[in-house]
């Protein structure tokens, strides 16, 4: 059985997120006055191949927490859908 | 009205995403053998002000094609909610 793991890694909103304030920079330059509150994360998609579904969210836990997201800084979600 | 506005930036499927081929490799090493596809995008959280839903979807459409996406070779999805 195979999972595909959605996962969203974002700055926590203590942290000063300076790629964000310059897209928003870049918004105002272009007139998107009506746009704010930029934040910048990453979108990591990943296939699972587990027996269950248990099995598969205890893995992207863990891959979130060892490899992709840095827990002190980031917080991390994750939406996993069976692949046919 | 306040939207959110959560924007997924992919490359597109016929893109070598070489920074999705590191993070497999470094999955790999960990032992991690029942996780590929690694697939590496952005995530973008902005609010937008607008009177309605038209309006927003409006402009979250233009600031993705505009600034937040390079079409060539990334797609987007947007979603949005009303804030309170």
């Amino acid at each position: 059985m195979a999972y595909k793991a959605k996962i969203k890694v974002t700055l926590r909103p203590s942290i000063l997120d300076v790629q964000g304030k310059a897209v928003q920079h870049a918004l105002d330059n272009l007139g998107y006055s009506s746009v704010d509150n930029v934040r910048i994360g990453k979108y990591i998609e990943v296939s699972i191949h587990e027996n269950d579904l248990a099995e598969a969210e205890r893995k992207s836990e863990e891959i979130c927490r060892k490899l992709l997201a840095n827990t002190v800084m980031e917080d991390y979600s994750i939406e996993l859908e069976p692949i046919n």
